[in-house]
């Protein structure tokens, strides 16, 4: 009972976390004081929030499959030791920092060192997530844990980190890939 | 008991995005620094935010309504499918841009392009619920799912979009309309 | 099981509303760039805030005897009607104006209509949670609500906000009353 | 089973503050428009930011430690009473304070003032969470609670309170030691 309370606990405060950042993505949507009366005008204003919006979108499908697959694998564990435990916030400590690498990358969106600052954190978040996989399974004594198909996000983050040096827009297309990859129908097994 | 515990996280991960969106509208009132000293002046620095206040409000019901619909089709669910899972992150989605929205739309209270941005999240946030109605009542074997009473909200926010473009003020009591039809006598089937 | 399944989302949901309204409030402690390089000087600088820091703790331990007393509500639920879950709503969304309240009080610590608005809303978190009350002991079938005690946070509200036109201070100090009473020894059957 | 939900809303609403806490931390990170186009120009654009990471870290890890010190006390809580209700409310003040102190500290990181505001909440919230440690033990009837080990946090930030006065860097270094301390092999009893 006491393992089972202490799961619960884990899940609430990563929840939280979760939900949070994941709200705060759209809070630093910067709304914009319409200056053009017409609607053209508008609408060009709008516009200018383009590269905002599809970083916005990335941030969120990316934190809604870290929260799906979080989900499925707590449920697999039965106790929650204390390496599992500290994993788990290493793992938050690169979710809460998602909406800060979003707005970095939104605000100068065609300068290397932000989408390399966004690629970065990103990139954490797949690795010790990965870890948190490895280290609940071994808890389970799972003796051949296959994280080959798992290594498909931090392969590709680490791709994009070093890209974005180079070319900024094929790294964006290179953060779009992980949850592409995520909704593929042979994926499904990486979600277990 | 693996499937309630599926649906416990899905609704915890729910309210939460549900209590900070709703608790964020009251973050984008503008704080007054009044200038004027007397009341009859200050109430003259205040009485400029009575747009925000109204936006403020309906919002407020809105996220309330879809919170209340959402929690008594959580109850139905036995089992939580990928499909549902997603459906119920792509409707949460358009409830994390409601304070967006909202914000948009009290800053540019006149401005047909802004009504629109809002009626529109709205309308989508609309429409995903319904669909995810949708999913969950198949899912339990449902043959005729009656959707015809919950096509209101689609329909009328559709057409606030619409209207937007031409006459601001009418679709700003369109956008009343949901939230008052939720509260009619006749309206208690639509929320179960 | 369905029933308090019912009570445990509304817990969940108003749970979250509080915990976000109470950590907003420290959002809203404006941080200061210290320009002296002294500590007397920076002192000087800080001691600004001091109203500021009032407000914040008057409205931190007014939030927490809220989320007290409805904690303490909650667990005497035995069902969830529509009106104890709307009534509810409305009793959260002045929890949500708090931080609001909170914020035009500090910016305009001396104005009678801030002190007014700030006095409005508690006035009215207080009345709605008092209305929560009855509906909830009249769903379980008490004949004699004694409400007598549980009267004194609306009428020491109402009071601060007719005394705030006339003198500010003096209101201030009103807004104290109810969180002392509470704490009397007397008052502990009002937490009931 | 009116106790074990006592202490249930307790932990639920605690979960929100600290993981709101926590995800709050990252939005003081300053998002900085980059000027200079060269990745080198950015790199010391971002660099100036280092005093910002470093606070950011230390209170992350702090808040995390401190979440996982209340999931271990929570759960030998048997009765959740008055007393202990309240000293875990005055502990949460505390925690909802740390975003603003590590907000001044970091905008303010030489200055004496600013690290002595930022080490006194840390020493508040530390005390305060000695002191309900102490209650929920008293309320189980332990004569002999040992408290010597626990007493490292108070102390060590208390320290770094008074050394803030005479030289700032140094009382950065103190405030690391009590997660230092945490992690050594030895202090896992203090967690339990």
């Amino acid at each position: 009972m006491q393992i089972s309370h202490n799961r619960n606990r884990l899940e609430q405060f990563s929840d939280g976390v979760f939900s949070i950042a994941i709200t705060l993505l759209a809070l630093d949507l910067q709304v914009p004081k319409l200056l053009s009366t017409t609607i053209a005008g508008g609408m060009s204003e709008i516009l200018v929030l383009l590269p905002n919006v599809i970083t916005f979108v990335i941030s969120f499908i990316t934190i809604a499959i870290f929260w799906v697959n979080h989900h499925h694998l707590t449920q697999e564990m039965t106790t929650v030791g204390r390496r599992v435990l500290w994993m788990n916030i290493i793992f938050l400590f690169f979710i809460t920092l998602i909406p800060f690498g979003t707005n970095v990358a939104s605000l100068n969106s065609t300068h290397s060192l932000a989408i390399m600052t966004y690629a970065l954190i990103l990139f954490a978040g797949s690795v010790s997530f990965t870890l948190l996989r490895c280290l609940t399974h071994r808890a389970l004594g799972e003796q051949h844990v296959s994280i080959r198909r798992t290594l498909v996000g931090p392969a590709v983050y680490f791709l994009a980190v070093i890209v974005a040096l180079i070319f900024t827009p094929i790294a964006y297309i290179l953060l779009v890939i992980p949850p592409l990859f995520y909704f593929l129908p042979t994926s499904q097994n990486i979600t277990t």
